[in-house]
């Protein structure tokens, strides 16, 4: 099959590699229909993160079910699905307690912005999309939420859970990335009263005004502190998001959280060090990490059918998966905020 | 008046200092009638803090209101109090929230152990210890654990508070200090069905489970982690309890924490270095901090004047004030869970 591999940092090609398989009787295999590029595969692509020479890369993707294991029982070839990135058996203690992102039985989807893709413990993780069936495609116009279920939209959220997001809540969102702008949709819809957006990408700011940003904040660091303090009423906010995972996004999200507040935090650290003693000194937590998508979906699903959420619209780029290379080039400019990729 | 100083690493004295005076109309001042040593005051002690030469110590105090400023309304001459060690007005917007100990008007005491104490916003931070007043002293067995409440029992409380200890959990208490001590009573107060005290000191093991402690676990590290697993049946505790503040202590915490949980920390952090990548991989959360003492003081207290809960046993050493430099020692050589000081 056609899929996407990473060389080296800035080296994105289109490869010619073997079709996924069935390993395990619990597999299935994805026809992928749509995929995309996450803001994570900027790291490798940057050469921040370790690089294996030539492997397959993409963890988001949805599409129709060409292949089952034996012990498959609640999907059939043929059925739309949205792919988890994160593949969970569904069963284990951490899986029954939410925390699919930590199954004891842990997959990835590893050739997302490909033609194929193995799923692991596929009943566990595959979620079907009613209505749409026997090798059908959805109705285009549903394609990019329903993309956006993969990953972005569950992450933006799972920030928003950990977090403790209310109904009245001052909510500051840092980072105007695609999953930033899915934590203030998240945000948004658990009804906070104020949604503060740190972003100083006129794009960015208008989606995030769509997705229900109250506010928006383009100063950094101490202004951007400050900016929210006054915001706040001096206060702080009750809740914040940190949806870039830099140690200056993390240092912001403390600086502007309420004493009692909870970061919830979404974007995967690189170079961060927590601000340890002023977390003991003002009581602010941090909670979150990689998101459990599964737990998420089916809701998050509904949501996007009933027309509530139209978190797609974090894609400004749709571009064939022959030009893949372009879309990372489009994302690593911040050209583009979230490509998506059509096989 | 008598207070007791410190001068340099291991250098405590009883000296005479000018008795503390009402410098606002908030404030009152107590005569003390007991205080105790904190495992914090062992930190400048041990020299790992800075030391004011000649400064007062000591931040644990209970006693008899002795004088009250023009605009103190609820306390008179003569009641008997617990005196928060963190001082607060109970008004403004993060007393409101339950974080008193991040009051915009924070105090400390600072005379603990000596023979008068000044508390601001006296109103918002004393507690009166009803049926016992006019210049009278509380039942002498009664005296060890309404000291405990002026920072040790609320301290251990708002870590399982942090944690969200709730009933049928197993917790594990990080920590087998007074404070740790404490953790273990909170934890099973709030019907916790397994705690798990990690102890190698055998008389801080019976009084762990005295007061509910259902395990001990003597060993450390990775032993120590090991222990825990097959406690929880490899599944890891749902909430920890981070009770000394060390850099070992808390990797210990986050090694035996199940993915999704919370470890409630409330050691002051002295060269910590939080394990971000752990926490996102395995989504666990850190909350707490300095305790807002006054936010369970009077739920405490009940607790206490009930008969349901004896805090004071964490004390196994009383000694006159005068002899506050041997409390210090045996503290810090372990001689001594917590000393009781009589002045």
């Amino acid at each position: 099959m056609r899929a996407t591999t990473i060389h080296g940092p800035g080296d994105i090609r289109l490869s010619e590699v073997p079709d996924p398989t069935l390993l395990e009787p619990t597999d299935a295999i994805v026809r992928v229909t749509s995929s995309c590029i996450c803001g994570s595969d900027l790291w490798p692509y940057r050469g921040e993160n370790p690089i294996t020479e030539g492997a397959t890369i993409g963890h988001e993707c949805i599409g129709v079910v060409e292949e089952v294991g034996s012990e498959v029982r609640d999907l059939r070839v043929g059925d739309f699905v949205v792919v988890p990135f994160d593949h969970c058996d569904g069963t284990c203690a951490h899986c029954l307690a939410g925390v699919h992102s930590a199954c004891v039985n842990l997959g990835m989807t590893t050739s997302g912005q490909g033609e194929y893709a193995r799923v692991v413990h596929a009943d566990g993780s595959l979620v079907r999309v009613n209505g749409v069936g026997d090798g059908g495609v959805p109705d285009p116009a549903l394609v990019p939420s329903l993309m956006a279920l993969s990953d972005v939209m569950p992450t933006g959220w799972h920030a928003a859970v950990a977090a403790g997001v209310k109904a009245g809540d001052t909510v500051v969102v840092v980072g105007d990335g695609a999953v930033g702008l899915c934590g203030v949709l998240a945000a948004s819809t658990m009804g906070a009263e104020k949604v503060v957006v740190m972003s100083r990408h006129e794009p960015r700011q208008r989606i995030a005004r769509d997705f229900g940003a109250t506010h928006v904040v383009a100063e950094r660091g101490k202004e951007g502190a400050a900016a929210i303090k006054e915001i706040t009423g001096g206060i702080g906010a009750d809740a914040v998001l940190e949806c870039v995972g830099t140690g200056q996004a993390v240092g912001t999200a403390f600086a502007v959280a309420r004493p009692g507040s909870t970061v919830g935090f979404v974007g995967v650290p690189h170079g961060v060090e927590l601000p340890v003693g002023r977390m003991f000194s003002k009581n602010v937590g941090l909670a979150g990490g990689m998101a459990p998508v599964r737990r998420y979906l089916p809701d998050l699903l509904d949501l996007v059918l009933a027309g509530t959420i139209d978190p797609g619209r974090v894609f400004d780029l749709t571009l064939p998966l022959d030009e893949v290379a372009e879309g990372y080039r489009a994302m690593d400019e911040r050209r583009a905020i979230k490509v998506l990729l059509q096989p």
